[in-house]
Order: C-alpha cells, then structure tokens, then sequence
C-alpha cells in the first residue's frame, strides 16, 4: 500500500508506536523552532534537562513576538534567548530579523525532516515539505534535548486542488475555502495534505500561506509535497542541497478527501469573529474600512508585498484609512528597499512597521474604537486586535490593497489595472542577523535580567497529599481565566512569580491570595475545564502556587496534557453530582496517592465533609510516570 | 540701533509691551503646530473657545508620539484631532508622516513667522530663521483662536560660530558644546541666536538640530538668520516663494554673548543622565553598547540618515548591539527607499521603526536592565527610556552608526573610510499624508472615542471659598508627582476623569479618593512647588477634583502659570512657617476672596486651628483677571 506525504515523513522518524490513526506515536524531531513568547519558557526548560547542546540537527530561536519593548522585559528576555542560545548549540535569530515561521521556510526548512514549534503557527513550514507541528515549550524543550514527540497518529486529509486560481484570487482564498467548509474544528486529529494539478501553480511561500492557516482548523498540521516548485525555492535561496523530492505514492490511502476547485473560487473574506465565519468578499464589499494590515507569518512573503505594491503605486490611500505594513523577515524588507517597492509603498501612504508579529498578536496598531479593520492574518477573534468593539476582517493581500485606496471593503477583481510579480530567481541571502552557537558553549554566559525567573519544578508524587479547595468554578473555563494573557501580562512570560498574581482572578480575585497562604491545595472545575489556548503557563502558575490536582467533571485535551507534563493530577469525577457536594476551603486528602495513580483510580477524601470521591485519572502509562516522576522534566532527567 | 534676528521676528509681531528684556510682551502667532499627547487636550479646549475656524496663517496637527497603539486609546485620539482638524480650518498629518519638527520645517516652515507649538521642541523651526517657542496646549489653543502669546521678553544671547568643523565632528557636537558650557539652567529667559562664519557651513537640518536641542538649555527659543542656505533648502523643498531674508543687523546689541571655535570641536557625548553631562566621546569610549537608537526630532534628517548609511554600507552591526532607526518623515523614508540607502541600512542589521519620536520618548525600544544605550536624541533623563536601570548617551548620528560596527562607544574619527553626503537638490515632495481642512468646516462630524472626555472648565471665582486641606506635601514636588505620565497612561491625556485616579498619588495614595469625597479643597506645598515638566495635566487634573487653591512656600514658574490659567489660586506664604501649623483635613475659609484678589493679598482663615494666615498672590493684572474669570478661556471667551 501506497504512502501519502505525511505518512512517509512520519514512517522515516517513527520511534515508537504503530502508524494506525488515533493510536499514540511518539517521532524524532529533526529541527525545532521558538519563538520570544514561548520561548523564554522553554529554554528554562531546557535548562533544566542539564543538557549542554542541542541534539536536533537543527535549532533555532526567533524573537518576533515581544518587540515593542516598552519596558526592559522584552529586551530582558532577549538577551536570555540570544546567551543561552549561544551556549547550548540554538542558531538565534535577531529582532528585526522577522517573523520565525517566514525566515525558517526562507534559511532553515528541510523537505521531508520533522519540525516541532513552540507557536502555534508552526505548520507553515509544510508549504516546503517538512511534518512541522506546533506545541507546548515543553515539548519543544524536551525534544531539543534528543527526546522524542508523542501525538496520536493523525487521520490524512487529501485536499485536492484542481484546475488554477483566476487573477485576483489567491492562495488565502483557497484556505479561507478550507475554513468556511470544514470549520475551525473541523481539522483536530487530523493532517491536511494538498494534492491535484492546483499544487503545481502555487509557489512555496503560497503554499505555506495554505498550510500556516490550516492550524485554524485545529489541524496537527498541513502539508504540500516537495516538488519542482520547492526545488526552485530552495535553488532561489541558494539551498539548492536541501532539496529532496516526496511526492505521495500514486496508491496512496487517505482517511478523507476534499476537492477544491480553484476555478470557481472568489475573493473570499473571514467576518468577526472566527476565522471560518467566510464569505464572499461580492457579498460584502462596500463597508467603509478604518484600518488595513497587510503582514503576519500568513502574508508577509516577498511576492505578498510586491503584489501590494504593484497595487498602490503611484496612488494614496483614503484618507479615513491608516495603512500598516509588516514585511516578513529582513530579507523581504531588504529585496523590497532594494528593488523600489518599498518606495511605492510609503509614497502610498503605507506606515511600515517591524518584520514582526505586530499587529496579528495585538502588539500594537489597535484600531479605533468600533473600527473595521482588514486584515492578511490568520485570526480574527473578538478582542484579539487590542480593540475589543473592533470588527477584523481576515483577507488576502489583493483585497486589503485594493480596499485601501477605495476606503471600504473591495472585491479587488473591480481593480482597474494588472498586476504581474514572479518569483525572484534568486533571494537577497545576507544571515548576518542570525547569530550562531558558540564553539566552545562552556565559555558563554548566560545573562538573567530580573524578569528571567526560574520556573517551578514539581516533586515526585508524596504518598500522602493534603489541602484544601482554594475555589470552585463552573463549565467551560477557558486558559485565559486560569492565566490571562494581554499586552500587560505578556511580557512577564518568564517570570511565574509575577504572572501568579493574577492566576485566575478572573473567576476569583482571591484565588491567588488564598493559594499562598495556604501553601497550594486543589482546584475544582466544571466541565471542559482548561479549553481554548494550548499556553503551558496555565499549569506553570498552578504549579507555582501548589496546585496539587485539578478535580473536574471534564478536561480539555491540551491543557490536561499540560498538568501532567508539569506533574499536576487532572482528576474527573466518576460521579458529576459530588461536584455539588464540595465546597470552597473544604479540607481534602488523598491517601495511598502513588499506587493509587498506578491503578488510574483515586479516591477523594473530603474531610470536612466526611465524604469520599471516586476520581478516575485517565492517563497513558508514560503519563502516570510524569505524574509519579514529578513532571515531563524530572521524568526525563531521570531516564537520562 | 540695530536688530537681531529675533527682536527682528518679534518687533514684526508686537501687540502689547515693550521689547526691555524681563517685561511682558505679547505677541502675535502666525503658526501653530500640536502633536497627539497634547494636541487632544489643546483641541478641546480650542472647542471651548467656540471659534468655527483658526484664524493664524497656519495651523498644523501632526500624529507622532502615540503611535504604538496598544489599545483603542491611540486610535480614538488620531480619530478626533483628524475630524476636529478638518472641521476647524487645521492641517492634519496622519500616523505615518513623520515627527512634527521635522515635517514642519520641510513642509510648513517660513522664515519670519512665529510659531507656536505645544510640544517644548518646538524651537526646532528656529533652523529655518522662524520664531518657533514651545507652550501649553491652552496657549496654543488661544493662539489658534487669533489671541496674542504673552511671554516675558527674553534675553538675546549670541552664540559666535567660529571656523568650520572638522570632519566626524558635526551640528549635534555644537549644541553639545553650548549644554556643556551653560546647563541645563543656562537658557532660562533668553533666546540663542547663531551668527558668526560657521553658521554658513551649517545646513538647516544642522541647523535646527541645534535650535531643536537648545530646548534642553531652558531657552525661550533659538533662531538662526534666514539666508542663501535657507532659500537653497526651500527651494529644494519646492517652496522658494516662502524665502524672505532675515539677518541680524551689524550693530546689532546682543545682552549676552557665547563663542564656540568650530576647529576646536571634537565629537561629544552627553553621559547619563543630563543633556548637560557632556564629555568628549575619545574620553569615554570603549563602553560595551546594549542599544544604539538613532532619529528623534534631533537628528533624523536626510542628511542624517544618509550619513548613518553611508557608515553602514556593506557592513555587520555587532552581535551584541540592537540598533534601531526611525527616519524623521515620510519624505525622508520614501528618499532613502528609493535611492539605496534604506536597503543598506536594513542590510547592516537596522530595525527600521516609523517615521515617529518611538523610544525617544519611551515609547517602545526600551533597553534591557542596566543596558548602555547610545542615542542621537535630545533627553537622557533617568527612566526616560523605559528602562530604569539603563544609561543612555547623547551622541551624533556619526558617534551613533560606528559604535553599531565596533559594538562599542567609539570616537567616529577612528572609522576607516570616508563618507561624503550633501544636500539633494531636490527633495521628494508628496503630501499625500497630509489631509487638509474642509471647505465647508459646518459639515463635518467630530468623531469622540469613549477615551475623549470634555475637559474641566473652571467657573469665576466665588466670594467665599471653603474646603478641606486634601493633603500635605513637602518641597520639590514635580508635576511628575502631581499628574504621573508613563507609557499606561499616556494615552489617556484626553481623559481627565481617568487620569484624576492617579493625581499626587506618588505622595499621598489617597489623595484622589480624598478629593472627591470633600468635593474638592485645597492642597498644602512646600517650597519650589510643581517643578519639572510643563505639562498642563498637573493643573487640570486638580481642578477637575475640585482643587481651590494650592498654598506653598514658593511655586515653579510654569507650573504656576498652568495653575492661573486654569483657575486654580498659587497662594503664597507670607510666613513660611504657616505651613508648619496647617495639618490634612484641617478646615480652611477665604472670604471675600474678589476682593483680596484684586489686591494680592489674600487671608486664610483655617477654621479648625482658629488662625488666619497672610498669603501673597504673585500675579499680573491679566493673571488676576485669569482668576476671576475661572481661568484662560472663560477669560478669552468674555472677551469675545
């Protein structure tokens, strides 16, 4: 039987398991990638595996996200990621160098090698043939450290692309196509692999537009073939020797299929507040616009801009519009100011802002209150902008410049006008913004400002553990309640201690208070306890402060792998109802807890209430070791 | 006898007064100019005054300080100074166009004009043979509505330019001379005039690098003649028609004079943390630099830039160095685009910022804890940078991009190489980020954001004054303590009530809460009260709390004037040692208070301790009148 793409690159770095969808694997990871915001975190991590070089083939570490720096946080966290990059054997990648998912398709990605990121846009790198896969910094740390990555083996998604896009149609229509059909659900457990004549039209940096966005469905990733196109890619960037052909068996055998016929495709547009909430752009053209950003890991590539500034030369933007435009790395930026582009696009009227995230992760250019704001990005929920009346519209490069010299929303197909831009033949390579390892590590030192904080490590399970319900909450609590994320908080991203503070105030503006003061004890949740972002700080700050177990009628998928990793027990009711029965300050000890954990069931005892609980902890063997070990860490410190 | 430049400019605008330095003299305002932190509050109050339009020549509203946008704020306040700027007869610059200074000297400039701006750089316009003097927003306010700009007639003081400089030494070297020599103290009261040889070598960038800088001198302003380098500069900007020659007359009388010998100059630093603390870079150098920043309103010309650029080319910023460029102006930005040289600079390694004032004024591009960071502006004030532990230094573009190379403070005359950077002929010239008033002001729509609130007005002063002492506080208070103003709450300087939460509180947390509870009262100083910065919030923030009268032992000049201007009585303490008698929450009575006024002379009755106390009123008749009528623009509005 045939082997489909992802399903050779997972046959070459399989380590354990069977590749039987839905069944646990654990693969090699070949490179790994972080970015600041995670990635403060996750070099602490790594640190704590007493490893002194990387055991990937390759490493490298982005700052793209937290580049505002107003405050020494951000430049704190910085100088830690630059020294201890340097040390432990990471290429480090430099503020202004760009955003981590366009430069490492562009310097580092590798047809057919594994990829594992600490962003959640990481499948980007599928647009060049690589299985690249977002998740938690732990993770990525352990895997830095040569450990392997577990998944259950995903189901294959056959996209099939047929005929070619019409002009004014692009590459983020055909994903804003996926999203409206299938959803921003309708991808978990699964990979999306794009196949049919269609593929052979689209550029590498069109494809990753594809397959970055395709984390919007919830998908483990996404991935294109490397093929001839890749070949000119990579030949372009004089990475010629990277190039390896994977093509999909011609019996290849997918789980599903999706056919998508290009032809028919339209300008197509994401509405508030979801990215799979897509219309055609025909159907809603004509609202008047206050902002438009053109950028983000999903749009930034060299032809995105050239594209744009085919569009606006020698024009002006509408008045009521502010035009801001982030270029994808330094060598966008570079070949953009070299070649005139970007002279046509300030002449325009465009700000331009950093190669970096900017705008896409609230970093900045918050629109007016109740402004329509279009945008190139991946994202589009309520609030995400900075501006929570905001209503962002998700677009392709076309529409938002178009829309940018009418001042209202666009079908770019009414542009008056051609635009041509072809793959350069040859990028503008100068990596003298990448910092590589030292030779010699042991001589580096590494620099802590005072908002690097070392993190918090569980202790191997105690056969005896006590305490009390710090709070109750009810259903749905999302990992924004348990350790909210804005642009105040984000920046302390390395530093537990202070994010602890504010550890799920928004459901209890005591929690934190009480938590110290009685030395940790348990949290009781409702049901899908732990939903929404994959943040591992959701259990670091519980950890920080002594959560011992989480007792809930239900857990979200990652954030329940997240407690274990750092050795938190999440524990489900047997019973619903003896949810009803626990109240807040109740004293409450579990006996026994080490062969309790082995059997995967626990029982609860509520000493004031003189009451037990049945508890089931439905975990992997290799996570009830987590949990006896104290945490992912510990467990691997201690096979080592 | 003969005139210098500036009694020239100010004989030209005379209203009222005599030109004998120290008396009062008024004058009128041809330009004004505002910029977003405190052109909010000045448009609102210009609304106040209930004028359709401005009647100065030209009136300009430039976005360049608040243009990070972390939240809504920013863009709701771009939103109303563009509509309240199309109603009312005043230019608008968008976000994106470039720092107000350096926009107003290429675009709007006019060499025997007066201009007044609310922004203390604005002496910046002095490069081009302007009278240009930094105000208040309320000042501004008046000035816009066709009313006078009182000021005591300062001071001439000649600033002899000897001989030409040598190369590496350059205009930002000079300013740094004349703060080395005279303080930050020196300029308090005076105007600086530049004439003598050197001033014909000096472009009008170089120029108004000087003017922009003397700010830091406490100058009233600075003024260089108006010349054949002046008519070459607007010609190249398209606008020769604006020329009109403006030279000292040869028996000029001077009341002061300075001579800088250009030869002798060498390339200078200001070290932390005073623009005055000025050293030869060859005696310092060899610093490790964290941080490089070059722009501001100082130093981000074409000239500039290019210069930075051509030092650049074809090299590698070092490892450890961040160096991040905002270009001065859209013009500047679109000509380095164009040319090459942005690219060259992008290739070294520079982050390339928005046309703006970004980490000069601390927004964004904060160094790392205790970071040395060089930059080519004018304020290195403690903490100005964000970063509280950082130290900054002063220095030239020049000292500024070979420090990037080296990784260290190096004296530039050390660079290998020669750079050679003339004027263009002509500049690039497109406006099109200019938005200029409507034609019909009556059909325009002003648009408030939530974060716009009308503003405190004062009411006429009443016969009987009663209230509390709200707090006490001791000498030296900054209008820092009074009204903070950090990057969170920046962006609420249209927004009174907000801001009044955090009044005085750096001295007395409970003062706000205080204030409201008593429906305002009074406030206990010391001596020297209100020093530091000028800002008008210090004085609008106590009067929305209701704050009657401040009695202190002695009171900062500005801050005094604000207080005047809003309303609000500066008492005096006849006996110093009052203040000794008087506690918090003690209850206080003026009565008959019109009268005293009138004369001067002002009792305090304090009701709890059975004392009166003799308070002197150290005001003009025009200040009295100020007080009476509940402050500047009940006052302008009666006179209507």
């Amino acid at each position: 039987m045939g082997l489909t793409v992802a399903q050779k690159i997972i046959k070459n770095h399989l380590v354990k398991g069977k590749m039987i969808s839905g069944r646990e694997i654990a693969i090699k990871i070949d490179q790994t990638l972080t970015q600041d915001s995670t990635g403060t975190m996750a070099y602490l991590q790594f640190e704590a595996l007493g490893i002194d070089k990387v055991k990937t083939k390759k490493s490298v570490a982005y700052i793209d996200h937290n580049i505002l720096q107003t405050g020494p946080e951000n430049a704190d966290d910085h100088l830690y990621i630059q020294t201890v990059a340097k040390k432990h054997g990471i290429y480090f990648s430099k503020p202004g160098n760009g955003i981590c998912h366009q430069v490492h398709l562009e310097r580092f990605g590798m047809p057919g090698e594994t990829l594992l990121g600490s962003d959640s846009h990481t499948p980007t790198g599928g647009g060049i043939g690589m299985l690249a896969i977002g998740a938690g910094g732990l993770d990525v740390a352990v895997a830095m450290g040569g450990g392997e990555y577990y998944i259950n083996m995903p189901k294959i998604v056959k996209v099939n692309l047929k005929g070619s896009l019409n002009p004014w149609v692009s590459a983020k229509d055909i994903i804003l196509e996926v999203l409206r059909r299938l959803t921003v659900k309708g991808g978990v457990g699964k990979i999306f692999e794009y196949c049919g004549e269609g593929v052979k039209s689209l550029t590498v940096p069109e494809r990753a537009t594809i397959t970055n966005m395709g984390a919007e469905l919830g998908a483990t990733t996404s991935v294109f073939p490397s093929d001839e196109v890749t070949y000119e890619f990579l030949k372009a960037q004089g990475r010629e020797e990277d190039y390896k052909e994977i093509k999909a068996d011609k019996d290849a055998v997918y789980d599903e299929e999706v056919e998508i016929d290009l032809n028919t495709l339209e300008p197509l547009a994401a509405c508030p507040h979801s990215p799979d909430n897509v219309v055609k752009v025909s159907e809603v053209k004509g609202i008047k616009v206050n902002q438009i950003a053109i950028g983000s890991c999903t749009n930034s590539s060299y032809v995105d801009m050239m594209k744009v500034a085919s569009i606006l030369h020698g024009k002006t933007i509408k008045e009521n519009v502010s035009l801001v435009i982030s270029p994808g790395s330094k060598q966008v930026l570079t070949m953009l100011a070299k070649n005139g582009a970007l002279a046509k696009l300030v002449a325009a009227g465009a700000r331009i802002l950093e190669c970096a995230c900017g705008p896409c992760i609230g970093m900045g250019q918050s629109p007016c209150t109740d402004a329509v704001s279009l945008r190139t990005f991946n994202r589009n929920f309520e609030g995400r902008s900075g501006t929570v009346s905001a209503k962002v519209y998700l677009v392709s490069p076309e529409t938002a410049a178009v829309s940018a010299l009418t001042g209202y929303l666009t079908d770019p197909r009414e542009f008056e006008g051609k635009i041509e831009v072809s793959m350069p033949k040859e990028f503008l390579i100068n990596d003298n913004l990448i910092v590589p390892p030292a030779d010699k590590g042991e001589e580096i030192k590494i620099v802590r400002g005072p908002n690097i904080k070392p993190f918090p490590k569980a202790e191997a399970l105690k056969d005896n553990i006590e305490g009390k319900i710090l709070t109750k909450v009810g259903d749905n609590i999302t990992t924004d309640h348990i350790m909210p994320s804005n642009a105040k908080l984000l920046p302390y991203r390395s530093n537990i201690p202070h994010l602890s503070n504010y550890c799920l105030t928004p459901c209890d503006k005591e929690f934190p208070k009480k938590a110290k003061e009685f030395n940790g004890g348990f949290i009781l949740g409702g049901a899908n306890y732990g939903q929404g972002s994959s943040r591992e700080h959701a259990a670091l700050v519980p950890l920080y402060l002594g959560v011992k177990a989480v007792l809930a009628k239900s857990f979200a998928r990652i954030h329940k792998a997240n407690l274990i990793n750092n050795g938190i027990m999440p524990l489900v009711f047997e019973n619903e109802k003896d949810y009803d029965d626990i109240d807040v300050m109740d004293d409450i000890i579990v006996d026994n807890s080490i062969n309790q954990v082995k059997e995967g069931k626990v029982i609860v005892k509520n000493i004031t209430k003189n009451k037990e609980y049945k508890m089931i902890l439905d975990v992997t063997e290799r996570q009830k070791n987590m949990i006896l070990s104290g945490g992912l860490i510990n467990l691997v410190c201690k096979s080592k």
